[in-house]
C-alpha cells in the first residue's frame, strides 16, 4: 500500500457513523446529532465547534470531513489504523493527537478504543470507533451555562476530552490494584493453577497497558515542551495537570508489574512448599516402616536354629520393641519440626 | 467530574479542622490556634504569616482560604485528593508543593499523610490531613527569639517544614535498615513461612516508598533548577541540603530493595537446603534397609533345599553379615558427608 | 585489509547483477531493466532518476557506479559488507542509509537482506543483495501518472523505499505476535521439549531483530534531527511517520521479549508441576503399601507363640483391617487434594 | 533538630582531637602537631596552610575552626554527621568535599571513615574521624623540598589528598577481585553453606561500596564541570585523572557485582547437583532391590502347591536369576551414565 | 606513591624494548628498527614520523621519549600502568589514547595488551607491551607508494592503527559467536558439568571485554565531539567509521551476554530434566513392585486358616493376577507418557 492510503484497519462495526456537531460560546450552546457536511463546511467564525464522528469503518465519512479541515493524508491513515501508536503531531493550523481510550473497565477487564483528536483555532474534531461515548460529561458541561468549558476556547475542550480519557486509565488502575490485592489473598491461602494463569494474564495486560501509556507520556510531554499559539497560556496549567496524571498512571503500571512479579514468586514458593510437604510425608512413612519391615523379615526367616522364635514371649517383646522404635522416630521427627 | 472539581478524596476524619495563624518577624511572634477568616483576609504587610489547616475533609474551609490567597482551582483539586502524586508548581505569586509525610513510624511500620504547602511573598499556607502535627519543632523555633527562622522570610519557613518532613523519611530509613538486619539474623538461624510473608510485605512497602520519593526527587530538583525571585539566594544552599537528603533517602530505598532481594534468595536457599536434608534421610534409611530386607527375604523363602537354613549358626552369621553391611554403608555415607 | 578496501562480505550469489534505471517526473516515466554505464553517466537534469543494483557480489559493478556518483570509498566498503550495522551518513551532495530488509517472512521465519540507499538532489541509488525485489509497489506507483511519488522529488522516493522496508518489519511483528499466541496455547495444554527449543529460538530471533532495529532507530532519529537541504520541508512529515513506525516495531520487539520470558517461565512451571505429580504418585503408593507390607510381615514371622495366628478368623480380620487402613489413607490424601 | 544544628553523629571516640598545622611554600615547610586557635587565626598571606583535625566528636573544636574560616552552619552539620552522603559544594571563597575513606583494608575487610575537606585560596582544612592517618605520604612530600606539591597551591594539595583516598579504593578493589577468584576456586571444588554466607556478605559490601562511590562520582564530575577560579588550569588535568580513577573503581564494583551473581548461581547449581546425586543413589538402590525383594517374597508364600519349591536346585537357580537381574540393571545404569 | 610516579605496572617481560622510527611523506618512506634518541630529537619538519616502542618495562626509555615530545607526567603514569582504563586526553599539541588490543585470539581465547598512542602535528608515538606487532599491515602500506596513508597526515596514521586494533575486536567477536553456536549444539545434545564451567568462563570473558570496550566507546565518542585542529576534516569520516565499528563490537558483546544467559538456562533446564527422568524411574519401579510385594507378603502370613493357600491352583492364580496388575500399571504409565 502507498503511504497515506485511506484504509480502515480495525474491528468490523456495522453501525452507521454520524457527525455530531456542538457549537458553543459563553452565551449559547447548541448541538446537532446527525450533522450534514454542508453544516460542517459553513461553521461560523464565532464560538467553538466540536465535531465528533462515532465510527471509522465508513472511510468516506472520515475522508470528507478531513477535506473540510485540510487534514494531511498521512494523518488520515493514522486515524483509520486502530493499531496506531499514540502520538501527537503539530501542524500550522491544528494539533493532532491519537491515543487509546479504556472502555468497559470492570473487575480489571477492559478493551481499548482508538480516539483521534484535532484541535484548530475554534474547532475540535474527534474520531472514535464506537457509538457509545465516554464524553457525555463534557457535553453536559457544554450545555450548562457558566461552566469553565463555556468560558474558554477549543484548547480547554481538548483538555477536557483528554482529562476524561485519563480518568478512565486512573479508574482502571484502581481496579487493577484492588484485583491484585484480592489475588494476593488467594495466593497466600490456597494457590492453584488457575492463579498462575491469572498472574500470566495480568502480566500481558500490563505489557499492553505499558505499550499504550508509554507513548502517550511522550506525546503529552511534547505538547508541554512545544511552543504553540493554538494553546492559550491559561490552559497550560491544565496540560501540566494532564502530565501529572499520565505520570501517575505510568507509576502505577510500574508498581503493578513489580507486584505481578511478586505474585509469581509467591506462587512458585507455594509449589515448592507443597513439594516439600509431600516429600516429608514420604520420608516419614518410609523411615518409620522400612526398618520395622526389616525386623519382621528377620523373624520370618526359616533358619532351623533361631532361639528368639522359641521364646514364649518373643513375639510380644518384638512388638513392644518395634512400637518403641516407631515412637522414638516420631519424637525425632517432631523435634526436627517435620511433623 | 469536571477538572478542578472540589471534592475530598481520602480517609474519613471527624475532627473539626481549624486555621492556625502564626505571624512573626525578627522582633515579634504571635500565634492564634483557631483563626477566623477575617484575620486571614487582613494580614499585615510586615512579618511572615503561616496559616496551617489541620484537616481537608471540610472542603468549604479549604475553598475559603484558597479564595483569599487566589489559589488556582486545579491546585485546590490536588490539595483535596490525598492520592495525589508529589509535585511542585510555580505560579507568579506563589510556589506550590504537595508531598507525602511519614507518620507514626515505629518498627518500620508507618502510614503516609499528604501535606500541601503554598509559599507566597510573606505568607505560607499549609494543609494537613490530621490534627496531630509534626511541625511543632518549627513552631517552637518561631516562638523563640533569635533563631534563624525568625531572621529569615517565608522561603526559610518552607524549607524548615520540608526539612522536618524529610527527617521523618530519614528516621524511617534507619528503622527499616535495622529491621532488615534483624530479619537477616532470623533468616540465617531458623527461617519459616512468616519470614517469607515479611519479606513480601517489605517489598510492597519499598514499592510504595519509591512511589512517594521518586516524584519528590523530581519536585525538589525542579525547585533547584527554576529561577524564582520568591526564593532568596541565601536560602538556596538550604534547598541543596534538602536535595542531598532526598538523594540519600532514594539511595537507601534502592539498597533496601537489593537487600530485600537478597533476603528472598536466602529464604529460598534455606527451603532448598531443608529439602536436601529430608531427601538425604530418606536415601540413607532406604539404602541401608532395602538390601537388608532383601536378604532376610531370601532366607524366608520356602524352598525345600536351602543348605544355609540347616546350618546351626546360619542365623547368627547372617545377622553379623547384615550388621557389617549396615556399618559399611554408614561409613560410606559419612565419607560422602551425607551424615 | 586497509580501511576502504572493496571486498564483498556476504552470501555467495551466482546471478548476474544488473542496473535498473527508472527516470520520471510529473509528466513522464520510463524504465530500463539493464541499463548501461553510459546511460548512468548521462542522466538528464530534469526529473528523478532511480538506479537499482540487484547484487553486490560483482564488486566491479558497485565500484563503477560509485565512481559516477562520487561515493566515498568507506561507504563502498559499507555497501559491500552485508554484516554492516544499520546507519545513516550525511555528505554534502548525498545522504546514505544502510539497513536490513526482512525477506520471506512466513510463519515468523525470515532472513534479512542488506539494502543501501543513496539519495542525491535528483537521483537515488539503491543496492540490494538479491534479484527478487520488494520494491515493486513503488515501481508501479512511479509508472502510474498522478501518484504522489510522481509529483515529488528524490526525497519522497527514498521515503517510499524505507516505508516499504518498514512495512516488512511490521508484518513480521504481526506474524511473530500471532505465533507467540499459538505457542502460548500449546504450552498451557501440553508442553514438551520442542517447545523449550522453540522458546529459545524465538529469543535468538528477537536478539537479532533488536540488533537490526535499534541502530535503525538511531539512524532515522538522526535523519529527523539533522538539517539538510536535500530533504524538502513537505517530506518532513513523512519522515516523522517513518520514525513512528520504527518506534512501533521497537515497542513490539520489547513486548515480544517479555512474552518470551513469560513462555520460558510457563515451560519451567509445567516441568515443576509434572515433577510434583510424579512424586505425589510415589508418595501415595508408598505411604499406603509400606505400612500394609509391614503388617503382613508381622504375621509372616515364625514365632512359636503368636496367638492371632491360631484365631480361626484372624486372616480375615487382618485383611479387613488392612482394607480399612488403605481406605482411611485414601480419604486423607483426597482431603489433602493429593488425589 | 533545627537545620544547621551542630551535633556529632558517629562512633564514640575517646581521644583528644588536635589541630595539625602545616605551612609551606616552594622555599620552606613547617608543621605544628598541636596548633592553638591563635595560630590558625593569624595565618600569613604567603604559602599554603593545611589544617587537619583528627576527630569530630569534640564539636567545639569543629565549631571554633569553622568560625575562623567562615564555614556555613549547614556544612558544619555535614562534617559532623558521619552518615553524610559524599558531595561537593561551591562557595564563593572555598570548595567543600565530604567523602568516605577506606580504612584498614585487609583481605577484603574494611571500614569507612568520613573525611571532609575545605579548599580556600591558600588554605586547606581537613576533618577526619580517627587519629591514625592515611595522609602521611602527602606530609612527607610537603616536608621534602622540590616535590610538585611544594611548587603548587592549595588546589594541588587537595588533589593529593583525594588521590590518596582513591588509592585506598583501588587497593580495596584489587583485594576484592583476588578474594573473588579464591572464592570461585573453593566453590568449584567443594561448596558449603559458609560460602553462601560469604557470597551474601560480599553482596552487601558491594551495595555499601556503591553507595559510597556513586555520589563520589557525581561530586568529582561536578568539580570538573564547574568553572571556579580557586582551581588553577594546570591542576585541571589532575582532576581528570581523579575522574578516571573513580570511573575505574565504579567499573570494578559493577563487574564484582556480576561476578557475585555468578558465584551465587554456582552455589545453587552445586546444591542442585548434590541433590541429583543423592536421588540417583536412592533410585539405583531401590530399582535394583525392590524387584528382587518381590521375587524372594513370591517364594516365601505358603501356598500348598508351589512346584518350584520342590525342585532340588530351585533355590540356587533363583539366586542365580536374581544375580543376573541385578547385574543387568547395573549395566543399564552404567549406560545411562547414572553410575 | 605520588601522583605522576613513573612506575611500570604489568607483566614481567625480558626483551630489550627498541624505538622503531618510520618517516614518510607522499614522495618517500624510510624506517629504522632501532632508532637512537638523537634521531628522535632531530625529526625533520617534513613528512610524518611514527615512533613505536615495543615494551614498557624499561621505564627509562618511556621517560626519555616523553621528554622529547613534552608528554605530561600524569600521562606517562597512564602509559606505564597496564591496568589503565581506556581513555582519550586532549592537550594543546597532541591527542592521547590508551586502549586494550586483542592479542592471539584463537578459538575465542585471547589476552589483552595495552597500547598508548600520541598524535602530534606531524608525529605519532605508540607504546606497546610486546615485541610481536599487529601493526605490520600499516607498515606495509606506508612502505608502498600511492597508498592513502602516504597521502595523508598523522591523523590518518592514527586512524589506521585504531582501525587495525578494532579489526582484532571484530575478529574476536566472530570467533566468540561461532564458539557460542558450537556450545549451544553440545548443550542441546548432551550437557555436562564442563559445559557449565565453559558458560561461566564465557561470562567472565564478556564482563572483561565490556570493561575494555565500554570506556573505548566513550573515548571515541569524545574524539568525534571535540573540535580539534589536529584532525583534518577529511579524516572525520574515518573516525565515524571507527565509531560504527566500536558500536558493532559493543552490540555483539550485549547479544553474546544474552546468549550466555540463555545457555545457562539451557544447562539448568537439562539438569532438571535429568532429575525428572530419574525420579520417574524410581516412581515406576516402586509403584509396580511395592503393591506386588504386599500381595506376596499376604500369602506369606502364617495364619492357620487361609483358604487360598489350600487351593491347588492358588499360587498360579496369584501369579497371573500379579502379572495382570503389573501390565495394567505399565499401560497406565505409558498413557501418562512416563515411559
Amino acid at each position: 500500500m502507498a503511504p497515506g492510503s485511506k484504509v480502515y484497519i480495525g474491528k468490523a462495526y456495522t453501525h452507521q457513523p454520524k457527525f455530531e456537531l456542538i457549537s458553543y460560546s459563553e452565551e449559547f450552546s447548541e448541538g446537532t446529532e446527525d450533522a450534514k457536511l454542508e453544516q460542517l463546511q459553513n461553521l461560523s467564525e464565532d464560538g467553538v465547534h466540536w465535531i465528533n464522528l462515532d465510527g471509522l469503518h465508513d472511510v468516506s465519512k472520515v475522508d470528507e470531513v478531513s477535506k473540510i479541515f485540510n487534514i494531511h493524508t498521512l494523518l488520515i491513515e493514522d486515524i483509520l489504523d486502530t493499531t496506531q501508536r499514540p502520538k501527537s503531531v503539530y501542524e500550522e493550523n491544528y494539533i493532532f493527537f491519537t491515543l487509546k481510550m479504556i472502555k468497559n473497565a470492570n473487575n480489571g477487564e477492559f478493551y481499548d478504543e482508538q480516539v483521534s483528536i484535532f484541535m484548530g483555532r475554534n474547532w475540535v474534531l474527534s474520531f472514535q470507533e464506537e457509538k457509545e461515548d465516554v464524553f457525555d460529561p463534557v457535553r453536559e458541561r457544554i450545555y450548562t451555562s457558566g461552566t469553565t468549558v463555556r468560558k474558554k476556547g477549543s484548547d480547554y475542550l481538548v483538555f477536557s476530552l483528554l482529562d476524561i480519557i485519563l480518568d478512565g486509565y486512573m479508574e482502571l488502575m484502581d481496579q487493577l490494584e484492588k484485583k491484585a490485592i484480592k489475588l494476593e489473598g488467594k495466593l497466600v491461602k490456597n494457590p492453584n493453577d488457575n492463579h498462575f494463569e491469572t498472574i500470566r494474564k495480568n502480566k500481558y495486560q500490563l505489557i499492553s497497558l505499558k505499550k499504550m501509556v508509554h507513548p502517550l507520556k511522550e506525546a503529552v510531554n511534547k505538547l508541554l515542551r512545544t511552543e504553540n499559539d493554538l494553546i492559550h497560556p491559561s490552559v497550560h496549567k491544565y496540560l501540566h495537570d494532564l502530565n501529572d496524571q499520565v505520570a501517575k498512571v505510568s507509576d502505577s503500571i510500574e508498581s503493578l508489574r513489580e507486584i505481578n512479579d511478586s505474585h509469581r514468586e509467591l506462587y512458585f514458593s507455594s509449589l515448592s512448599h507443597r513439594m516439600n510437604k509431600i516429600i516429608e510425608i514420604l520420608t516419614i512413612v518410609s523411615t518409620i516402616f522400612i526398618p520395622l519391615t526389616f525386623i519382621v523379615g528377620v523373624y520370618g526367616m526359616n533358619f532351623k536354629n533361631m532361639p528368639e522364635l522359641e521364646q514364649p514371649n518373643g513375639y510380644f517383646y518384638t512388638l513392644i520393641g518395634m512400637g518403641a522404635m516407631a515412637f522414638g522416630m516420631l519424637v525425632y521427627f517432631k523435634r526436627k519440626k517435620m511433623l
